[in-house]
């Protein structure tokens, strides 16, 4: 396979779903672009045109759609692999990546970008306030790539660390086992105190945000579309007539230590 | 003190540098806005116009910052508090909240709004491939508002959970020696061969990226503008003949568990 020097793969996220949040880089790209490639319903957020071909796929085909971005731009096209949020966080930047060293060696002359985005946690702690203002960890629930004790785990030596953790994937219908138990382990570390919270659907009009401590947060609460952050030791609310707010002060104290 | 009902703060998030990378979220903001508030080089970033004032501060003072913006809003201004990166890691967001919870009960009253941004990890990652592609944490480095120890701890812990680890402040005059103590505790914990990115100036004319293996890392390769991202145990590079592709793979196979 010879390689065309005017194809690309912009791997580009759209954030969390607002098009308030989308940044004109993401924008410019897929104004240039040939081809559009990702998961149903993100493509379905890029509006057709002439010139731009579609191609929607299912969950859990990342290495499939990423050799099919690689291959259409080694064949001379400008293509955008579409991820929701930001590409880089528990999103298609690393299976493109995958794809890539596993690939024909041509394929590293390739023009690729990562064209960052919104990611989830920080639009949730936006409309709640700050929760991650402080130290915090981002992990994924999801035990499709990943042993569920190494899970369990990261879990504990998170709230040994006494970081505020942003939850991606927390309840599938495939695994609907895996976030009560999540909760248990926190419980038993952090304490019934510990604020969580739900943040679903973030910048769109089904957006709800809830915030109850640990010893009230079931699984129920969580579905695909919900981000739980869980505070540190040093997060609180502050009570107003409006919606509270959630926020994690910036300084630890001396007798922290 | 009455509350104008017109008046409002949005802590706003200006993304690493690059235009590029400002929402429209944020620019609507600053459109609208009477006033502008922060620290002397991201108010820098602001276009003057008629009707906008720019209130440039220095460093270190984020809880008059934080004050002032509020007590604009209260007397009926429209306020952006302008962040570099994510106005909630690290950023303007907490200290909003802290001098909103110790203020005047009215302020709690206002119209106060998070918009979020490109964070510097974020962008950082995205020039380099997808080293925050699995799980992931964020630690401040400054030890201005927390006791070293603490730093430490959560270091360890870090490397324990196999987390890649964003480093945001790694270096500053007033600290020389943290960033090199903190490089020691990784070489003990994570040993010579791990991955570490120094990102510096991302976004801008004067990015530049360096990869090394933690053996050969240098505190000197940090400054205040550097963003240092160590990877997880899985952490690889893609060697090509333009810049190598520095990604975390999705999966940990089972026998790490």
């Amino acid at each position: 396979m010879t390689i065309s020097a005017s194809g690309w793969v912009a791997v580009a996220g759209l954030g969390p779903g607002s098009e308030a949040m989308v940044t004109p880089e993401v924008s410019a790209a897929l104004a240039e672009a040939t081809d559009v490639v990702g998961y149903i319903p993100y493509v379905a957020r890029v509006t057709p045109r002439a010139g731009l071909t579609l191609h929607p796929s299912d969950n859990r085909v990342e290495l499939d759609r990423a050799a099919l971005a690689l291959d259409l731009a080694a064949q001379g096209r400008r293509v955008v692999v579409v991820s929701s949020g930001d590409p880089g966080v528990f999103a298609m930047a690393s299976a493109l990546f995958e794809a890539l060293e596993a690939g024909p060696s041509t394929w590293r002359e390739l023009d690729v970008r990562v064209l960052p985005g919104i990611t989830a946690m920080l639009a949730a702690a936006a409309r709640a306030g700050a929760p991650l203002g402080h130290d915090f960890c981002a992990i994924n629930l999801s035990d499709n790539l990943k042993p569920w004790s190494v899970i369990e785990r990261r879990l504990r030596l998170a709230a040994e660390a006494d970081f505020a953790m942003a939850f991606y994937n927390p309840r599938s219908r495939a695994r609907p086992q895996g976030f009560a138990r999540a909760l248990e382990v926190l419980r038993e570390a952090c304490g019934d105190d510990r604020l969580v919270l739900f943040a679903r659907a973030v910048s769109t009009p089904e957006e709800t945000l809830r915030i109850v401590p640990l010893g009230q947060a079931d699984a129920g609460m969580a579905d695909m579309r919900t981000m739980v952050i869980v505070g540190s030791s040093r997060t609180r609310v502050i009570e107003r007539a409006g919606s509270p707010i959630l926020y994690t002060p910036r300084s630890v104290p001396e007798d922290a230590a």
